[in-house]
Order: C-alpha cells, then sequence, then structure tokens
C-alpha cells in the first residue's frame, strides 16, 4: 500500500512542476492536492489534561496498571514502592554469592572513606559510618537501582560542610552544628522526597551536564587541596576552601608546620593506592585491587603506627572513633524558628546536588544493563532515605560514583550488596571502631584524593569543548569558580549559567533562509546547502522555534532584518525586488497571543512595503490558533500553503506577472 | 572536500533507488540526489560573536553607521543618543502646531490625575506634579518615541505605595518615607539605564503578555477601589489593598462613614466623564470630548465647594498643596546602608514594571505609525529622565497608556508636546497651585477610576481565553493574586506562572508521529493530517524543538513510548513488526552534549529492541556536532537522510527482506 503511495508521489511530482519555468516543467503540483489541516478541537481539560501528563507523568507510570484486576493492582502498587517486593521474589542464591562478595568490597571501600569524608562535614569519623549502615538499608527497600552504593560523597560533604560552618562554628559550637546537621539532612529528605512525590523530578534536569562536570571537577580538586591538611601533617589549616587561600596555608607552614613522617607515610600509599588504580584501569580483571586497596592501606599504616609509636614523632591519628550504633536524633532536628529555616536552605542545596548526583549514576548504570528507572520513585526513595537518617543520627548520604561503580564490577545483582554493606558497617561500629585509634590521618587523606581523582572528568570536559565551545564556558565557569571561591558560588554559577542559556534559548530562536535544491521541491537552509538556490521575487524564512512572548518581537524583527539585508542586496545588484516573504513554519510547534501580535505586526509592516506574507506548513496548534485570532482571515487562506514549495509555485508566476 | 564526499553520495544512492521495488523504479529519486549537508566549521570566537551579536545587538543598531565618514558617524552618534538632534532638524510650525494643541489637552488632563497618583504612591500631591515637569523634559530630548506621554502612572504609584509602606508609615515616618521614595526612584533609573545600556532589554520580555493583561487589569480595579475612600468620603481605610479588606472597611463604614455629599459630587462628576468617554469612543471625530472632562469636572466642582462651603459638610478637600517648582531632592538619596539596599529593591520592582508599560506603549505607537523603536534606547531615556528626577523631587514617572493615546490622537507630531506639557504643569506649579485647595478628593476619585477602566483588558482576556487556555489560566491567576491578595503577590504569580510556562516549553518540546500523505513523498502530523498514513514497519517521530540538557532525557524516552506504544498496537493486530525508527530532525536547531548523549542512549536501547535509528534532515549544527561527537559514525552516515522520504524509501525495502 505504502509503496504506492509513494510511487504516487513520484508521478504526481514530475506532472506538477509543469506550472514551473522549463528546467521544472511539464509536471503537476503535488503538494496542491493537499491543504493544511485543522486538528480536531480539543476542550479545555482535555488540554489541560494532556499537558499535565506530559509534564509530570511524561513516563507514563500508571501503565502497567492498565486492564489489570483490582488485587493486581494493589499488588503492583506495593510493589512501585517497595521494589524489593518484585526482585525480592526472584532472588536466588547465585545472585546472594554476587551480593555479598560486592557487599563486602564496597563496605570494604566505604569505611575509611566514610571516616574521611565525616571530616570534609566537619563532623566526628562516626557520623561517616552512621552514615553508610541506617540509609542503605532504606535504600534497599525502595530504590529501584540495582547496582548504587548509598553513604555520604565527598562533594555533598563538603557542600554541606561549607554551608553549616557559615552558621556555626563546628568546633565550639559542636552541638548546635551536629543539630544543624542533622535539620539540614531532615530537609534535604523531605525536598527531595516532595519532588518525587509531586513528580517534579525534571526540575534537576535545569542543571546542564557541561555545568555539572565543571562543578565537580572543581569540587574534586577543591577536596583534594584539602586533604594537605592530613597530608602534610599541617595544623593551622584555613577554614576557606578556594585555591588561594590553601596555597598560602600550605606554603606559610612549609618551614614549620609540615611534619616528614606524615608526608613520608601518606605519598607512600597515596603512590600505592593510585598505582592500584592505575593496575585496575588496564586490566579489568584486577579490578579487585583498587577496591581493596584502601583497606589494605588502612591495615598497615594503623599497624605501622601502633608499632613505631609515629603518633608520638607528630603524625596525627584519628584518636577517637565512638563505639556502638547509631543514636536517636529526633529531638535534635530544629522544627520552629530561623534554625529551621536555615536548615531547609542549606537541606535544599545539599540535596538538590545529592539527587543530581545520584539520579544521574541511576540512569548510567540502568543504560549500561538496560533496565528502566523512574527518575520520580527514586527520588521518594532517596528522600525517605534521608529523613529516616536524619532521625538516626545520620548526614546527608546518596550514590557514590566511585562505589557504585565498584559494586557494579564485583557483580552486584540487586541492593542486597547495600544491605551487606550496612552489616558490615554495622559489626565495624559494633567492634572494631577502637582499632581506628592509631589509624594516621595521612592514610585518609590518601583515600580520599585517589577517591575524588576519578571525579575530574577531562575526557567529558574535552568532549564538551570540541562540540559545543560556548557550554565549554559554561564549564569553566563552575570548575574555577568553585576552585576560586568556593564551592557555593561555583554551584551558584553553575546554576546561573545553565538557566542563562535556557533563557537565551527561548529568547533568540535561530531563523534561517532557505533556497531550492535544484531538480528538487526540497527547500533547505542555504547556509548547510550552498547548492540551494534563492528564488528570484521571493524571500524564504525559516522559524526555527516556537513563538512565544519571550521571542516573539525578535522574531518578528529578525525577520525583517532578513528581508531589508535582501533587498539591500537586490538593489545593489539591480535585480527585481522580492514581492512574497514566505515564512516556513514547520518547526513553529506552538504559538501565544504574543505570537500572533507579533504576526500581525509582521504583515502590517510588509503590507507597507507592499510585499505579501506566506506561511507554509503550520503545524495542528498554530493553525488552530491563528485561526482563532482570524490571522488567517488577515493574510487570506489562500496564502497558507502545506509546503514551501506550493508557496513558492503560486507566487512566482504572479511575480513574474507583477513585472 | 566536503563536495566530493557529496557527490560520491548521489552514486551510491541512485544504485539505491534503483534496488527498489518496480513501482518505484524506472525514475529518479528526487530526494536521493543530495547528502545531508555540513555547514563551514566556524571558529570560537566566530560562534561567540555570533551569538553575541544575536542576543545583545539583534537590532543591528551599526547598521546606519556602515560606509560613513567618521564626522558623520559622530553625527549619527550624537543623534542616536539625542534623537532631537534628527527630529529636530525637520521641525516646522505645522508640527509645532499640533504638538501644541497635544501638549495642552494632555497638560490638562495629567494635572488632576498627578494630584491623584501622589496619593497611591502616599505622597503629597504636589510630587506628582513635579513628577510631571521634569522627566517629560528629559524625555523629549532623550526619547525616540513621537506619541508616548510622560508622567506618574497609576499602576506604578500603586506599586510603589504599597512596596513603601512595607518599610515607613507614611504618616508618621514621612521624612524617611519621602527619601526612600527618592531612593527607589533612583536606583529604578539605574537599573532601566543599565538594562538598555547592556542591551539586556530583552529581559523585560520574560514578562508573558497574558501576565500582563491580568495584572493590569487587576491593579486596576485595586485602585478603583482605593478610590472609594475618597468617593465615599470614608475616614477610617485600611490600609491593605486586597478587596476584602476594601469591602470590609467599606461596608464596615456604612453606617456613619459615609458622606452624602460627597458620594453625590462624585458620583455626578463619574457620571459625566465615563459619558465623555463613551462619547469619545463613540464618535471618533469628538475624542476631545473625554480629554478634557477632567478638567472641566476639577473647575467645575472646585468652584461649587468653593461657593457652597461643602468642606464644613465633610466633603474631603486637597487643601493643601505647595506651590513652587521642583526643589533638589539630591541629599535625600539614601546611597549607602540598608534602605539603600531596601530602594534598590523597590526600585528594581517599580523599575521593570515600569519599563514594561513604557515599551509595551511606545512598541504600540510604532506600529501603529510604522517607525522603528529601540527598545534599548528607550530604556537608556526612560533611566535617565528617572534618575534627573530623583534629583529633582519627583517619584517613578512612565509612559501613560491613556495620556499616550489622547496625545497621539490629538495630533501630537514629536515629544514637543511632552516639553508643552512640561511648561504648562510648571505654570501649574508657580501659579494656580492655591486654587486646588478646594478641590474635592471625590472628583480626583472620579477621574482616576475613569482612567483606570481603560486598562481592564476584557477584550484581550477573552482573545487569550479563545486562543490559549493555558495562557487565560496565568492572566486569571495574575489577576487575582493582585484582587485578593496584593499587587506585589500578583506581580509575583505573573513573573512566577511566566517563568514557569518557560521552563515547561523547555523541558517538554512536543513530538509528533508523521505518516505520509498517500500520492505525495510528503510526511506530516498524523493528527494534523488524519488522512496520512503510516508505513509499515517503520515509525516516524518527529521532535520540534532543540535538544538540550533540559529536555534530552525527556526526548529519549518519549521517543522510545512512542515505540512501546505504536509495538503493543501492532501486536495487538499481529502485524509486523517496526524495524526502523526514523527521527525526523528538520525541527531540531540544535542539540548540546548532553542531547548527543541521549542519542546515545537511544541507540543503545533501540539495538537491543534490535530496530534500527535512522535520522532525516538534521540542521547544520546538529549535524556538525553529531559528527564532532562520532554519533554519526555510530549509527553509519548512510544511516542519515536528507528527507524522511528518502528515509522511507531506502528502510521499507530492507524492512520487506528482513520479513
Amino acid at each position: 500500500m505504502m509503496g504506492h503511495s509513494i510511487s504516487d508521489g513520484f508521478g504526481n511530482k514530475e506532472l506538477d512542476a509543469a506550472s514551473l519555468p522549463s528546467s521544472q516543467g511539464q509536471r503537476e503540483n503535488p503538494h496542491s492536492i493537499y491543504k493544511v489541516g485543522f486538528p480536531p478541537r480539543r476542550n479545555f481539560f482535555r488540554e489541560f489534561k494532556d499537558t499535565l501528563k506530559e509534564t509530570l507523568f511524561a513516563d507514563d507510570p500508571l501503565h502497567p496498571y492498565k486492564d489489570q484486576t483490582r488485587s493486581r493492582k494493589l499488588i503492583l502498587g506495593l510493589q512501585f514502592i517497595f521494589p524489593i517486593l518484585e526482585w525480592g521474589r526472584d532472588y536466588n542464591f547465585s545472585k546472594l554469592k554476587g551480593d555479598i562478595i560486592a557487599g563486602l568490597t564496597i563496605a570494604s571501600l566505604c569505611i575509611p572513606q566514610d571516616i574521611g569524608y565525616a571530616k570534609l562535614a566537619n563532623m566526628d569519623p562516626q557520623y561517616g559510618l552512621y552514615s553508610s549502615f541506617v540509609p542503605p538499608l532504606v535504600y534497599a527497600v525502595m530504590g529501584s537501582s540495582r547496582d548504587m552504593a548509598i553513604g555520604p560523597v565527598a562533594v555533598v560533604s563538603l557542600l554541606l560542610g561549607t554551608l553549616l560552618q557559615n552558621e556555626f562554628d563546628p568546633v565550639t559550637e559542636k552541638e548546635e552544628y551536629i543539630r544543624l546537621a542533622f535539620t539540614a539532612t531532615f530537609f534535604c529528605g523531605i525536598t527531595q522526597a516532595a519532588l518525587g512525590f509531586f513528580r517534579l523530578g525534571f526540575l534537576i534536569e535545569f542543571l546542564s551536564h557541561a555545568a555539572i562536570v565543571g562543578f565537580m571537577g572543581g569540587a574534586a580538586i577543591t577536596i583534594a587541596l584539602q586533604q594537605l591538611k592530613g597530608f602534610l601533617g599541617i595544623k593551622n589549616f584555613t577554614k576557606n576552601s578556594d585555591i588561594i587561600s590553601v596555597m598560602k596555608s600550605v606554603w606559610g607552614s612549609a618551614s614549620h608546620g609540615w611534619n616528614w613522617q606524615t608526608i613520608l607515610i601518606g605519598s607512600t600509599f597515596l603512590a600505592f593506592l593510585l598505582c592500584a588504580k592505575y593496575i585496575g584501569k588496564k586490566k579489568r580483571r584486577l579490578f579487585w585491587v583498587p577496591a581493596i586497596a584502601p583497606l589494605i592501606s588502612v591495615v598497615l599504616s594503623t599497624f605501622f603506627v601502633y608499632i613505631t609509636h609515629a603518633e608520638k614523632h607528630g603524625v596525627q591519628i584519628v584518636k577517637h572513633i565512638e563505639k556502638g550504633i547509631n543514636t536517636s536524633s529526633v529531638n535534635k532536628i530544629y522544627l520552629t524558628g530561623s534554625y529551621a529555616t536555615k536548615g531547609f536552605r542549606i537541606g535544599l542545596v545539599a540535596g538538590m546536588v545529592a539527587l543530581t548526583e545520584a539520579i544521574a549514576i541511576g540512569r548510567t548504570f540502568a543504560a549500561a544493563k538496560d533496565y528502566q528507572l523512574d527518575g520520580n520513585k527514586e527520588m521518594v526513595a532517596l528522600g525517605t532515605m534521608n529523613v529516616i537518617g536524619s532521625m538516626t543520627s545520620c548526614y546527608v548520604a546518596t550514590g557514590s560514583f566511585s562505589r557504585s561503580a565498584v559494586n557494579s564490577m564485583t557483580g552486584c545483582q540487586t541492593a542486597v550488596s547495600n544491605m551487606v554493606m550496612s552489616a558490615v558497617v554495622l559489626l565495624t561500629l559494633e567492634l572494631i571502631t577502637p582499632l581506628f585509634k592509631y589509624t594516621p590521618n595521612a592514610i585518609l587523606a590518601s583515600i580520599i584524593i585517589s577517591a575524588v581523582v576519578g571525579l575530574i572528568d577531562y575526557e567529558a570536559a574535552f568532549l564538551i569543548w570540541k562540540v559545543d565551545r560556548l557550554d565549554f564556558v559554561a564549564c569553566m565557569g563552575a570548575f574555577l569558580g568553585v576552585i576560586f571561591v568556593s564551592v557555593e558560588i561555583g554551584l551558584l554559577i553553575a546554576v546561573s549559567i545553565s538557566l542563562a542559556k535556557i533563557l537565551l534559548q527561548v529568547t533568540r530562536p535561530r531563523t534561517a533562509l532557505l533556497g531550492n535544491l535544484p531538480r528538487t521541491s526540497i527547500y533547505r537552509n542555504i547556509e548547510q546547502y550552498p547548492e540551494a538556490t534563492k528564488v528570484p521575487g521571493v524571500l524564504i524564512v525559516r522559524v526555527d522555534s516556537a513563538i512565544y512572548f519571550t521571542n516573539s518581537n525578535y522574531v518578528k524583527e529578525r525577520i525583517l532584518r532578513w528581508l531589508r539585508d535582501e533587498e539591500e542586496q537586490l538593489e545593489a545588484k539591480q535585480l527585481p525586488r522580492i514581492d512574497f516573504l514566505i515564512v516556513d513554519m514547520s518547526p513553529v510547534t506552538d504559538i501565544d497571543t504574543s505570537g500572533v501580535h507579533a504576526f500581525e505586526d509582521l504583515h502590517k509592516s510588509l503590507q507597507k512595503r507592499s510585499v505579501q506574507l506566506v506561511l507554509a506548513n503550520p503545524g495542528p496548534i498554530v493553525i488552530d490558533k491563528l485561526h482563532l485570532a482570524k490571522f488567517t482571515e488577515l493574510i487570506g487562506h489562500d496564502m497558507i500553503f502545506l509546503t514551501v514549495g506550493a508557496a513558492v509555485m503560486t507566487c512566482v508566476p504572479k511575480a513574474r506577472e507583477d513585472v
């Protein structure tokens, strides 16, 4: 059937070009057999419902419930909220084996990291471990990613630490600081869950990829620089995180503040960790080497310090780490007053960054293993996890890039690996925390440096440079903002640049001049197709965007500018003037009242220049609105064509007659 | 070089067409003779310059300077800043005649309005007159609109009054209140001039037409309600502006607070004014009737009160109005401290609203009389005018809708009419202000009511309802916000809704399924053209927007949803499955790195379903970026076609072979 219609198309095409000058002649117009279609008019509620659906339920979450019995719907609903009910039914021993191995590996990775990250957040080391105990359990029940490893992460810890120390001093006002941290975690969870529940998850997409790459890279470098304190054994270190303050601190204490024993231990193990990382990257079979290297470093160095009593020679050690599992922190959360407001603000920022990271991880692994991930559902899971966490002495947890990668590579099958990790952390808290007493801080610094190096995605930055130079500016803006000012300012720059890009996109849509590809009835951008030729007496402009209040005025003036420039050129060459201005509306998907006004103004201006406005291929919504606003009557129904080709064919002979 | 590969492409393509089934054979395929073109690669600075130019210099302001001598450029430059130098040279007596008549008319209109509007801003009556003296003079020299009448306007006065009284009480803290008003005016001017100078004028276009209609209508009703105080002679009137508080005030004082003499005078003259307005609307020849009616009302009612001593029977009168022209207020502006910050914030808001109104007026009359208006230049003029105004005891002035219309109708030719008006105001201030002593407040209320009635643009609201229901929601949101809460909240709603619309537009672009129009090679939206038929084995989706980080994920998932829905339908009908997914990229004007990632993910997902991804008609920037990101290699160069038709022709036979 289809084949037929295509071949008919050709016949027509050839016939129809008949009305055209010789080279294109003797053929009939295939375009003229169809008129621009009006879509069936939808009523207000239908329209509203459709928009709402596309906005909030774009992933069509109710699809599986279609044509199901009520009890089945209930089960599906429960499975939707608690995915463990779904995958738990097919759980078997071989999966458990994979999960246990993966869980043990990420546990060995997370324990030293947690202690270090807690320091980034200016909190005692046990809080890092607490946050690797409760949140992973909650996520295992509610989350739908199979690969994500939950716990504290470097960037969020740093951000939280920076924001919290603006309010309270973490040393002198320790109690208030901790309380505000839980408050921020609580509101962070509330925000995340609310975003997911109200299906507003798409809001996190307003942070552009380029800005995230820059922000993450900058944060990684900032975090690495912060580790110089532990790495060099400096006692008086700046509180600022910008590179200049840190460098001043480092060089200022070079003569008296550095401790060579610390540097020796730190650099030996950093070299070991980076080697392990390199081996793991080169030989994929040896992926377990970098995964267990941190634990080996901790064990070896702790043992070394213990037997040599290096702590007496100025090597700083962890010293004290609270034994026992999380205590309740329900009463510590500020729910009213100005601290609640501050906590809310900090939680909002930290929560959004945490979400951005978690969703990016979730999507990456879901795409790699080809399973579906519902962003909004994930947000509810992550939010619930943080709310429960805030009540059990945890600070903001989210998905960790490095640990999730290890989790995936070591063969995790389900979120059970998170449960295994959680169990190991529980045992650590209950039994072996005292052993960490002699762990040198330099080792934690080395582990963090080797972990955050992976966040500097220079390959992505290079690709951005190659593909889109303006995106690269955004990327570098965020990067330099984090490094030279602070992590908040970097984030602000990233968000601002992303928003500015969106606004630019809607205020300044592209327009293009079209020309005819010789021997066809195809009209294309003359910049892209140099062989495309302009049609004498006709100017064809394509507007490449919906026409809304944000750009209606620009579009009108830009079209008039095309016309002016063209007329000046023609005049200089003494060629016939423009009689018809064809606006190709194919890409114009929508128009609002401002847009219609702009077209009315355009029509008026053109009339004064005795140029006829012609529209080609308006879409369903556009033709409907132009009709309702009586614009189609204004320019005449016969000035609206199905294709540019049809419009040209009608205009050209007329233009000739005029001459 | 590129050309080579294109012509090579042809040979191959025709071979392809040759392998098509008989019905399609024998004729040359018009689509296949061209390959998708690569635009010439632009370097970074060129690209950046072009973007900058389109964003900030879209109106090509340097165009007239091209190919001019240096001295001519200087003159053009001066004329650009002071348009009076341009139009002043052709000024003649007949123009002067028109300007004098128009100027006298708008002066008669503005004097009573100014006194009333100053009350809306909680200021003494003379400040209204001051603001009609200095700013019009500045505008006459720098502005480029010929029709705009400058002075205080109702909405801005109300907004300023509301915002200022949040900071200081206008009665008990009079001095600080006035100082803050000048501070706000100063920063309002600075903001306006800066926006224009940095060519950021397009920012005001982020307020949608629909939101403005709603906001203006709501503000008009609020202003009219505020006039009930003067109109009914109520002494204890609420400070809130919402309809509920006002109505409570009005009914609460019905038994004792209303003054029948006031009501009698007010309603008589309101009836007179509305009649005059009606006459002016019906017979365009009698346009001068409504223009002079306010002055007549003031003269008659003042005379009436004077001879009857009605002020002793509770009719409230203006009482005192300072004689003499503006004094300097340079020292009254707060330039440092928290009041400066507050003044800046208030000035920013009032300035943006004032700009929106002025630019809308300027554009309307420029379009009607077909002259060009440079929005950015206007902003510099309006800003300078307010800065100078703030130093000479004026508050925020802008273009007034009602007076500009009268100005235009009474035959103004240039901004000289503003100078004439200014001169009349000067004489008024110097000579006759004492005569206003007996003017009853009820008359001022009537004049304001009859003036703001014109701001309620129910026809526009009805058109918005007809054309775009969602726009109407925005309109009503702003309207109800102003009426039921406050003018600031209404403005906030208007801005939020406008921004939400923009964000919605960029996150949820439309997509459409295409079908073939029988007997042509045209592919169109099957919703708009019910006669369009789907091609078996092929799904054709068109994406109607640039693909950026904001929508890349949605676009990918939406395309997969189209595929899933289609496959379910086909399965139900036991029809052959989909082998090719053609994405029509015509409307996709740009893509960023996130967009490329999304396409890579899409390609991966489709491969797993053994569906081949095919692209049709990518634009110049898109093909360039896909090429740089090596995506073209990934899906194969031969899977990218110039038109959907060409893509279908290549896919269909292949699909058949597969069966």
